[in-house]
C-alpha cells in the first residue's frame, strides 16, 4: 500500500467525461489498495474566465479580493470531481485549501506555501477516503484566502506529497512525459524514463512548460519522487527524482526559449564600476538578467550586452535610458527576434564534446551564434529567433539520431 | 453613526449593472457616516445553475460536497460586490460564512445557525471598512462548509445583525415593502409603513414570500429590527419590528396559499382515540397538518378532514391507505383544487367584525367556504382554487376600499 498525491490540471477536468476519466484513474489507484489524495486545478478555461469577468467589475480589482473570486474554481472543480467518484461507489471528500491545511504567506496572487498542517487530509485518508483538495490556494495566518499563482496547483500536490511523506507525486498532464525535445516539432523526440530534479530545473527554465518550476524545486527540496504522465493514456511517464544513473545519455533535452530579448549599451565610456552599476540599477527592479556579455573596451569604449526575458522590454528600456542616463552610452538597443537554444544534462560539465557536438550541428545548418552561455548541466545559445526550430532539430539529431 | 446590516438578493447582484448600483446603495449609507455590513446571495440563477451541473456528474451527489459546490455562489457575489466598491474608491473587504464567524450545525443544506462569533467582522468595521459577506453558509464545528438552506441569506443577515446588536437590518430585494395583497393581482393593494413581527410571520407563511420565516423568526426572538425596502427604487420601504402601533388597521394584509391540498377519512367507525391515532401517525412522518374538521357522528361513523401542504400529498396518502388501514374508512379522498385565503391582523382578536365582514365579502362575491381556521391574528378560509384570487380582491376592498 502506497501513499500517493496526485494532481490534474485545468483541461484534464475540463468537462463532465474528462472528470468521468479522471475519476477512474483515481479508482483505479484506490482499488490498488493505495491511499490517494488528488489535488485539482479549475475547470478549463475557469480562471482566465472569472479575471475576465472580475475587470469587468473593476479594471483594477485588489489581489486579496481576486484571490477570494479565483479560489473558487478550485473548489468548484474538487466538489464536482468528490461528487463524481461518491457517484461511482468510492468514498470521497473535497477540502478547500484552508481544510487541507495549507497556510501560506499573505502575498496575494503568488502567496508562499510557509506549512501543510496535514492533520485533516490524514484524518480523511484513515477513514479511507479519496481525499480531492482544491490546487493553487491556501489561507494566510490572517486568514485570509490567498493564491499561489500560476502553475501553484503542481507546488500544492508536491507540498502536500512532501508533508504527508508520499511515496509518489503523479503529476496528470496534457502531454505523456518529459521529451528529450518539443516532439510537435522535432519528430525524432524521445521520451525519457526518468530525468533528475536539476536537470528538469534547466528544462522547465528554458521552456519546457511541463512542471512548474516552483514545484520541482520543492520536490528537490524534500525528496519527492515526481512522475509526469498522461490523463489520457495509460501508460508510464517520465519520473523526477534524485540519484538516477546516467543511462549513457550525455544530455535529457534540447530547448528553445522565444520569450528572450537581447539588449546592448553601445559605446560606454570605459569607468571602472559600470557593469556592477547596469546590473545593481536592474536588480533594484527585481529583473532577471540571463547571459552578459561585455566587449573589450576600443578607444576608451565598450558595450555591454544582456538578454532577459522579453516582456520586461520596457521596465529594462526605462532603466538604461533614465536611470542609466549618466552612463552616456552612444546608443542603446534592444533586439526581440532572438531565441535562446539550450541542451540541458548532466553528462554536459564532465563531457566538453557536447558544446562541439552542438556548435557543429549549428555551423552544418548555417546557424550564426550570437552569444554562448554554459553552466554545470546546461549549454545555452542566443540566435536568430527565425531559425530557432531548425536549429532545435539539427541539435536534436545530432544528439539523438533521427 | 448606525451599524446597518444589509441583505441583496441574488436578483440585486445578478449582473455588473445591478452590483454597481448595489454598491451605490452601500456607498451611500458608508457616506452617511455608518458601519456598514453587506450579506449577499449568489448571482442571479448561479444556484440553480450549479445545482443543475453538479446533477451532470452524479445524479445524487452527497449534501456535503453540494454545499462546498453552492458555497462558491456567494463566495464570488462577495468577491465581486467588494471589487466593486473597491473601484469606486471605498474601503471593503469580502468574508465567507467561515471568516465572517458562521458557526452551524452539521446538517448540510439546511444547517442552522448555532452562533455567530463577529471578531473579524468587528475589526474589519474597526478598521473602516465595508464588509461583505456571503449569505447562506457557514461552517460546521467539523469545518466543513454548510448552507443553510433556501431564503438562508435572509436568515444570515438577521443572524449577523444580530450578533453584532446592528441598529437595522435592512433587507433589499425586488419589492418595495409589504403589502396588504399581491400588489400585482390587487390594484388597490396598500403598502404598509409597519408591520409587527407576529403579523410578518402570519403573512411568510400564508404566501406573501418577500421574507424568509426563519429569518422573521430569528428578528423576533432577538428584537432585530427588519425593513424590507426595493433595491431598485430609492423609497422608504415596510419596518418590521415589535411593539408598532395599530393605526387604526384592523387588519394588515389579504394572502392566498395555493399549495395546500384537503384530505378527508370517510365514514370511520366511532371510536375513543381515533382522531389521536390520525394525527400521531402523521405526526411521526414529521407532516405539519393545518386545518383540522371532525364531523358529529352520524349512525356511528364520522368523517375527518384536514389540510397540509400539497406537496406532501404522496406522503400523507401512504400515511392514510397504509398506516392507518386499521381504521377501516369508508372512503379516503385527496382534494388539490382549493386554496386557502386568509386575512392577517393583530386586531383580528378583538374585533369579531372581522370575521363578518370577511363572509359577508366572500357570500357577496358568491364564494363558498369549505374550512374555517383562526388563530389570535389570522382568520382563513378554504375555498375553491379557482375563486382565490377573486377572493382576495373581494376581502381586499371589503377592508381597504379600492
Amino acid at each position: 500500500m502506497s501513499l500517493i498525491v496526485t494532481k490534474f490540471g485545468g483541461s484534464s477536468v475540463a468537462n463532465v467525461e474528462r472528470v468521468k476519466h479522471v475519476a477512474g484513474i483515481v479508482a483505479q489507484l484506490y482499488d490498488q489498495k493505495n491511499k490517494v489524495v488528488v489535488v485539482v486545478s479549475a475547470q478549463g478555461d475557469t480562471t482566465d474566465e472569472l479575471i475576465e469577468k472580475a475587470l469587468a467589475y473593476n479594471p483594477n480589482p485588489s489581489k486579496r479580493e481576486m484571490d477570494m473570486l479565483l479560489s473558487t474554481g478550485e473548489q468548484q472543480s474538487a466538489a464536482l470531481l468528490a461528487m463524481t467518484l461518491e457517484g461511482m461507489g468510492y468514498p470521497a471528500i473535497s477540502l478547500t485549501g484552508y481544510q487541507a491545511g495549507f497556510l501560506t504567506s499573505s502575498t496575494h496572487s503568488m502567496a508562499k506555501i510557509r506549512k501543510v498542517d496535514t492533520e485533516r487530509v490524514e484524518n480523511e485518508l484513515d477513514s479511507n477516503n479519496i481525499v480531492v483538495v482544491t490546487g493553487f490556494q491556501g489561507m494566510s495566518r490572517y486568514d485570509n484566502i490567498t493564491t499561489l499563482g500560476r502553475g501553484g496547483s503542481d507546488t500544492s500536490a508536491v507540498a502536500l506529497a512532501a508533508s504527508l511523506h508520499a511515496d509518489v507525486c503523479k503529476i496528470y498532464t496534457d502531454v505523456d512525459g518529459i521529451y528529450t525535445a518539443d516532439p510537435r516539432k522535432v519528430p525524432g523526440a524521445r521520451k525519457l524514463a526518468e530525468i533528475s530534479f536539476d536537470e528538469m530545473l534547466e528544462l522547465a527554465s528554458l521552456g519546457a512548460q511541463v512542471l512548474h518550476n516552483r514545484s520541482v524545486e520543492m520536490a528537490k527540496k524534500y525528496s519527492v519522487p515526481l512522475e509526469v504522465l498522461s490523463s489520457l493514456e495509460d501508460k508510464p511517464g517520465t519520473i523526477v527524482k534524485d540519484g538516477i544513473k546516467m543511462e549513457n545519455m550525455l544530455i535529457r533535452g534540447v530547448t528553445k526559449d522565444e520569450n528572450v530579448a537581447r539588449f546592448t549599451l553601445h559605446g560606454i565610456p570605459n569607468q571602472p564600476g559600470t557593469a556592477f552599476r547596469v546590473f545593481s540599477a536592474l536588480g533594484r527592479k527585481k529583473i532577471n538578467i540571463d547571459i552578459i556579455l561585455q566587449t573589450p573596451e576600443v578607444d576608451g569604449k565598450q558595450d555591454i550586452t544582456f538578454t532577459a526575458s522579453a516582456a520586461l522590454k520596457d521596465d529594462i528600456m526605462r532603466v538604461l535610458t533614465e536611470d542609466l542616463a549618466d552612463l552616456n552610452a552612444q546608443r542603446v538597443r534592444c533586439e526581440e527576434n532572438v531565441a535562446k537554444v539550450s541542451v540541458v544534462g548532466a553528462g554536459i560539465e564532465t563531457n566538453p564534446g557536447v558544446a562541439s557536438t552542438m556548435f557543429e550541428a549549428l555551423r552544418d545548418a548555417n546557424i550564426n551564434i550570437k552569444m554562448i552561455s554554459t553552466s554545470e548541466i546546461k549549454l545555452s545559445v542566443i540566435i536568430d529567433q527565425a531559425m530557432a526550430d531548425k536549429a532545435v532539430s539539427a541539435i536534436h539529431e545530432a544528439f539523438f539520431g533521427n
